[in-house]
């Protein structure tokens, strides 16, 4: 493609409307894309106007994974945005517009490489193109390409969230949980009567903040992170509760893994449980995986190498470095049957950028990602 | 007055709507029938539809107090009830209606006692009737009486709440308070960068619960009664909360009284701010205090004969005896700077009627209570 038709494929994304919710519309345009260069991709629609999709390049072994989201976050208040969120309005290097960062750059990106080296035709190797729904609330769409397999037979995954060219090797998991306690209700002039559905919490609040300090530093991300961050009970001040809950968030991280999380809160449960006849129940929210990959792999070591070939080119940019964020992204959800899978994070602009008023991808740095792509699967194939 | 005139008050009163906020139409109505025997009462409005009332019946020292409140609780579910609740409707021995237990049976036969008595012309003494509004809510009627001093001289204060002729000679306190905590957010990957407002509630909570071991037991309530009943705090799993609150209640008693509870919760805010930088604010919500008799007073042993005596005369029911109880009346505002006023509760029915669909009070306990005040009232300035 020339720069006007890779430049109309990003516009033509963030032009589309996909607040979470409403990934249908992209999926289409992607497969039309495809379809017009030779190349399968197929539309895994659910839940009315939402969709996967997914395509392959080439075939054989090893696979390699690259994968972005189709969703956006909310447009947020228009009346302050400096233009409109789904104009994809070009001013200088910049095209704004909702999920222009967050990631319909990385998403465009991914497909005009894979468009790209499929035209020349001279490609070898084998490259899964897989695109979500939901990424940014409760990954639905990933969830259910994990439970098809997508990610059972992939040898590394490239992410393509906004990382402004960087190779982030690692970031923690996400693991939301949440204790529900029941207990007896009466009137706060005999608590002696009751169960007061707070106290077994107030417990675990205390228990919880020693309860990952003997877990082992992660190489990469550092001290297991964990917080109660909402306790909810009572509603008199006169009754004591019969009914309480806490949620807390834990980051797992490949040291300390959300089975261990589990194992350690359930066991806490359980103790408290024995104990003056509480009544706590352990719910797993959400449980999203750390990933990582060995900074000193060939697959990290090639990534980037491509990255800083590419950004080369665009000396407004700072060079390519290695890194690790806290955040989650897809990738914690494919790896959930393939705890090893190496993974990289790396994309076009900032991440800052992302969900905020006026975001924007800069033109600059999406055409160095079409060439670090490039540059990347070409080099994982040789 | 006759069996069918006192039946007629106690009817009427039931049939003024005093739902909490609407005690003026009591007010004005007890004020026209004191003064058709010959008695001024003062009524003092506020708040638009509310009022208190006094009323002085005779002169000099001591004062006996005697007081009511004229406000029921909300009328409920009516089709719940098999007699409508304003309508006053008498079933053999029983008259139905909000408010017939508690307490306009009390305050009916508290206001025919003291007409009788002036009627007879022969009365010696010196006793105030105190009618109240708002005493199920927030006791702003006695709140209000009480700076105006109408508690400063008393001797003595007879409430009229149902007891079904027991004489309760001690009571606790409730005392409602709430500590604001507040902390700095930040995304729970980095929870070292932000202060959760939840962690010092939780340790204000640990630390509750053997803030008061060391109390005296009360005498005659026993242990002090204190608990956490309301904690809030966070809105999102992923977000360290800057905001929370927790709510506790304490029941004081004479031995360890409302000012040794703000002293001892004031004091355990104040370590845990000197700690890790916490901001915690205590406020006192309600305080309202304890009242004992001694049982074996001479005003005691007076209640308790007249009670039994006056209830001899109607065998179904029980024998009254002394007793305790552990709610909190308006007299819990009277004591506020009389701390040693006796105290005495004492009217007719099973105060398990209050609040209930199918209140009702019986005929007879309301007749034995209008004999029971009289004779007291009599031994009290004999």
């Amino acid at each position: 493609m020339n720069k006007e038709e890779r430049t109309q494929v990003l516009a033509d994304l963030v032009k589309i409307n996909s607040v979470n919710g409403n990934e249908l519309a992209v999926a289409n345009y992607l497969h039309d894309l495809f379809a017009r260069h030779g190349i399968t991709a197929t539309v895994w629609p659910f839940d009315g106007q939402r969709a996967n999709l997914t395509a392959e390049i080439g075939a054989g072994e090893p696979i390699l994974g690259i994968t972005g989201h189709m969703d956006t976050v909310a447009l947020g208040d228009e009346d302050r945005w400096d233009y409109p969120p789904l104009a994809a309005t070009i001013v200088g290097d910049r095209l704004y517009g909702r999920g222009a960062a967050d990631m319909k750059s990385g998403l465009a990106a991914q497909v005009i490489a894979l468009i790209e080296l499929h035209d020349t035709a001279r490609f070898k190797g084998h490259v899964r193109f897989i695109a979500t729904a939901g990424e940014e609330y409760g990954t639905p769409g990933a969830n259910r390409l994990e439970v098809a397999g997508v990610a059972k037979d992939l040898s590394a995954l490239v992410v393509g969230e906004p990382t402004g060219g960087n190779v982030i090797y690692a970031h923690s998991g996400s693991y939301n949980y949440r204790i529900v306690s029941t207990g007896q209700s009466v009137h706060s002039s005999e608590p002696e009567r009751g169960r007061n559905a707070l106290a077994p919490l107030i417990d675990f609040a205390l228990a919880e903040r020693k309860l990952f300090s003997d877990a082992q530093n992660d190489p990469y991300l550092g001290p297991l992170k964990h917080s109660v961050t909402i306790i909810r009970g009572g509603e008199q001040v006169n009754t004591i509760p019969d009914y309480a809950e806490l949620w807390g968030n834990v980051r797992p991280t490949m040291a300390f893994d959300n089975d261990r999380v589990t194992d350690r809160l359930q066991a806490t449960v359980n103790r408290l449980n024995q104990r003056d006849a509480n009544h706590l129940i352990l719910e797993v929210v959400h449980s999203w995986r750390p990933v990582a990959s060995d900074p000193n792999s060939a697959f990290v070591k090639q990534a980037l190498r491509a990255s800083q070939q590419a950004f080369s080119a665009h000396p407004a940019h700072a060079k390519p470095t290695l890194g690790i964020i806290h955040g989650a992204t897809d990738a914690s959800v494919f790896v959930k049957h393939h705890h090893d899978l190496p993974v990289i994070l790396l994309g076009a602009d900032d991440w800052n950028l992302s969900h905020q008023v006026n975001e924007y991808t800069t033109l600059s740095s999406f055409t160095a990602t079409v060439a670090a792509y490039k540059q990347l699967i070409q080099d994982y194939f040789a």
